[in-house]
């Protein structure tokens, strides 16, 4: 945030043509190092000249999985939610059903694998509604969410990771309020939420 | 995703009460190593027992700045999207105004002096519309997400790293549109224009 330079505001274009509107990469890599590697992430320093052209370092946090969001919706439009601890926050959090799908498997297919495992539901309608890249000022992390409808109840499979994991059935409405009021911060779940909300307006 | 157990759906709470929604930590830290850092991020990996009580490993990102967004909406509900390329993603993004603002300042200030830095826009009418939590399976970062009205335009001073950096003032209409056709797929835009189009229906 130190060196800047004064541009005026001719840069705001009204309309770009198309064409314009995705120039070349403005990034150049001199060279990487790989600095962490676990089975979720792998971190990579990189030596880059900047789009001013100038020299220095790009820590880059590549993701091992796709992040799978699922709006369950039934007919009465209520939908589900999911409580757990999370340990990177240090707070409990209530979200969508989400999880990791492996970066080669279909998304519908993770998204019908969670939805299972976390709630015990499976459904015949999936619609996949929204694609996020989460955080890509620092990494390649890549969401996908699905409406999930005409639902059936089952058993649940959880993973160990999430053996504090506590369900949630209510109305959609209910879970809109929390996102509105701020209750669920969780940035695939906000937006699972709104989408679904805007859809339900169509 | 190899060691599960069956559990019913039982589990499933119609209401849980309000006391009974925030259990306690279920995850037990063992030590901690520092992996990586740099300016912007902290990578540390914890030797962990999950909430099932069984030894793991969890490497998490510590975020140096909150993520800080900004919807701009003048009179004739134009608004104004910055793009760039994403060295994360490698590739060009069409976002909201956005950037890092340091953990101890107000988000408010972060919020005024980014929508400046980019756009060359002051606002009289501020409101912070959303708080989200970007990636929370791996990382700490925070993000604010600030309305902004009352608009007048003058000069943007862009950093060294901004400088392919191109802005675009179009009807929020449109960029509402390439929210949900997915040509804009930045978390923080996403939640932030799907929020403001909830905000124009109330």
């Amino acid at each position: 945030m130190k060196q800047k330079k004064a541009t005026s505001t001719n840069r705001v274009n009204p309309q770009p043509a198309t064409g314009d509107r995705h120039p070349p990469n403005s990034w150049k890599t001199l060279s990487s190092n790989e600095k962490y590697s676990n089975p979720w992430i792998q971190v990579t320093e990189y030596q880059v000249l900047n789009p001013a052209g100038k020299p220095g370092i790009y820590g880059k946090v590549h993701f091992r999985n796709k992040a799978i969001g699922i709006v369950a919706l039934d007919k009465k439009l209520n939908t589900w939610l999911v409580g757990q601890f999370r340990f990177a926050l240090n707070e409990w959090s209530w979200e969508i059903p989400e999880g990791g799908g492996p970066l080669k498997t279909n998304v519908l297919t993770s998204a019908k694998r969670e939805l299972k495992e976390e709630t015990g539901l499976t459904a015949k309608k999936w619609k996949l509604i929204q694609r996020v890249h989460l955080s890509n000022s620092v990494s390649d992390e890549e969401g996908f969410i699905f409406l999930a409808e005409d639902l059936s109840e089952g058993s649940s499979y959880r993973e160990d990771s999430e053996a504090d994991m506590k369900v949630w059935k209510l109305p959609f409405k209910k879970a809109l309020k929390m996102v509105l009021e701020g209750e669920i911060t969780d940035s695939l779940s906000v937006v699972g939420i709104l989408r679904v909300a805007k859809l339900l307006e169509e």
